[in-house]
């Protein structure tokens, strides 16, 4: 793994959050993309090398939704810069964790992603992400 | 801010929890440290130009033991790195941040800390660091 690529942060208003956060690090948010399949909206901050991800549901039934409802807004993943998604997956599960995807899926910021069951990793929601290839992402 | 200094996850055994993240990054933890005056026992990892920092009570009272009892395992805090923890105190006080530590006061791997409460963070206990002169910290 390469680096922390981003932290997820669910928000309840991505509106207020975007405020908030350019008042954290001192800069705006870069972008905003509505994740449709994901039923959120997000927003990316860059600090130096990493990124932080804001995320509001867009829907009642999205994760972030139900993530919210249950703990509240706060930090809701990690997801770390991979080259070789599909070869991480294999070699995670070789290693005993609990792959959610075992093929990966487009997330945001034209990235492939996968995530990994945060009961096999001391309750984080860790996610891979590799940038994603036009062509890979076209099929 | 520069970059995430690192991110600290709260577990109950550093001891399984270094097997399972050595297993998850492909690399063992590079450091121990106990932090007395927390009552916690830390654990550093490498990712590139961040780091995880795994967090172990060392005490019944200590923040990470309350944490765990609340919540379980898992993301504590991100740190983000400064190089004038003191300017960005007062630049965030005077952004409307609740700091919890007005004089910074010296954290694991010989950082200079300071919390900002996270009710004033969307529910993110966020942690700046500086890089410790020994002379600060001899003071």
């Amino acid at each position: 793994m390469n680096k922390i690529e981003h932290i997820g942060i669910a928000v309840k208003s991505i509106e207020k959050s975007n405020t908030l956060f350019a008042k954290l690090f001192g800069e705006p948010h870069y972008k905003i993309e509505d994740v449709l399949s994901e039923g959120v909206n997000t927003s990316f901050f860059m600090v130096g090398p990493n990124k932080i991800e804001l995320l509001e549901a867009t829907k009642e039934d999205s994760p972030i939704a139900k993530f919210i409802e249950k703990k509240g807004e706060g930090i809701h993943h990690i997801a770390f810069a991979v080259d070789d998604i599909e070869a991480e997956i294999s070699r995670l599960k070789g290693e005993g964790f609990t792959v959610l995807n075992e093929t990966p899926k487009k997330g945001a910021d034209n990235k492939l992603v996968a995530f990994l069951h945060p009961k096999t990793t001391n309750g984080v929601l860790v996610e891979l992400c590799q940038e994603a290839l036009n062509e890979v992402l076209k099929e």
